[in-house]
């Protein structure tokens, strides 16, 4: 099957020598999660990964990934090559950047060219030889720097920075409906209505305690969906307080 | 052991009717990755996951991890309380909220007061009872409705939207520095004198075809690091070659 060229498509995920299929399964449900399809793989331990059971969903991008016996076979097409490190303890060569800036720099090149992230084994990551491939490196800033993430997860963090709209942050969100002026009143009125026949508005300081009702049925903020619910259960408890000897 | 209040303190993972002990295992070392604490357990359906073995570096939070019978006990210190959710089929009485949107919302609340952030069972999510104590809802952005995240994979994509700092995507990356006029000059100098002694450049021509070595050194960009290098080699190069006939 040829896959249109989108941006999201020229965008590979490079699992380097990966121990776990586990993780591959992880790996490529994260992909399919965030709309990724390009899945590579460089001598992964156990082939047994296309069956994997973690790739919920994930079969058909399981069976398209390419497996390559060295790296650079694997990025030959690749315009900018990536890798992704916890840091650690080794010298970096590399300048390095936190996935915040990284994801920006790879959605700008995705357009143009074909992007290689890469993932390196679940117990060393990504070795000198594999290092020496990449343009850049990236980290996802975690705060302990002697516990490096999850395979999976680190994946999943990493597209969904690729596939977050920043701009989602700063819409305003549907909000449902509010209820209109006439509507609190009419809750207000009737609710003062039901204290009133019970006995908890005082006549002396009636006044004061209608405007402090008024307000804290402003503050609360209805939905106008809202409305008819509380008129309703208001009206059935004043009909049976209209019931009750005074 | 008391932990001190900080905004990440203030965060409670709840994990609902969870059915693998795995998946709480994962959601464990995400919270650990990125700086998280309280870990609520709402009926667990095996009691088994304080040995998870997917916990690597999280036994301590895993220790600490508390176990409810109802979702109501787990949640009420929480001033605010969110639900995950894929959406999938069900009729939402809730404002849902894309992650980018609800991880800014959460973090403007940490500082005042608990939020609970509730995850459901990886077969059912969170069931109607469950999202009924929750202020609003809040998806991750993917693409495909019918394939819901892994739940360990879910939990770490959420603390890292929490966790992210949208500055480090503006600042600018600490770039190594660059290599001096003086050592660009040189570097081009020493290697037009090598393509002159190998040949390369044109009597004719070479007035311009030096100048495009120029350019072409300047496009490089080199790092103050990468000169000495470059000179070296081109050093024992000019060396072999003035070994040569001419």
């Amino acid at each position: 099957m040829q896959v249109s060229e989108t941006p999201c498509s020229r965008l590979s995920v490079v699992l380097v020598a990966t121990r776990n299929p586990l993780n591959i399964g992880a790996a490529a449900r994260a992909m399919v999660n965030f709309g990724f399809t390009d899945l590579r793989l460089v001598n992964p331990y156990d082939l047994a990964f296309r069956e994997a059971r973690s790739a919920v969903g994930a079969a058909g991008l399981l069976r398209r990934a390419q497996v390559f016996k060295n790296l650079a076979d694997a990025i030959a097409d690749c315009a900018l090559v990536v890798g992704t490190t916890s840091v650690g303890h080794r010298e970096l060569q590399h300048p390095l950047r936190r996935l915040e800036l990284g994801g920006r720099l790879i959605r700008r090149q995705l357009p143009s060219g074909r992007v290689a992230l890469l993932f390196g084994s679940e117990k060393f990551g990504l070795a000198n030889e594999d290092l020496a491939h990449c343009h850049w490196l990236m980290r996802i800033p975690t705060v302990e720097q002697n516990l490096s993430m999850n395979l999976g997860q680190a994946v999943a963090v990493c597209l969904y920075e690729l596939a977050r709209n920043a701009r989602a942050a700063i819409m305003r969100p549907e909000r449902s409906k509010p209820a209109s002026a006439a509507e609190n009143e009419q809750i207000t009125r009737m609710l003062v209505e039901v204290l009133e026949r019970s006995g908890y508005i005082n006549p002396v300081t009636a006044a004061s305690t209608e405007l402090k009702i008024r307000r804290l049925i402003r503050r609360l903020r209805l939905a106008a969906h809202d409305a008819p619910l509380l008129l309703g259960m208001l009206r059935q408890v004043l009909w049976k307080l209209a019931d009750q000897p005074k």
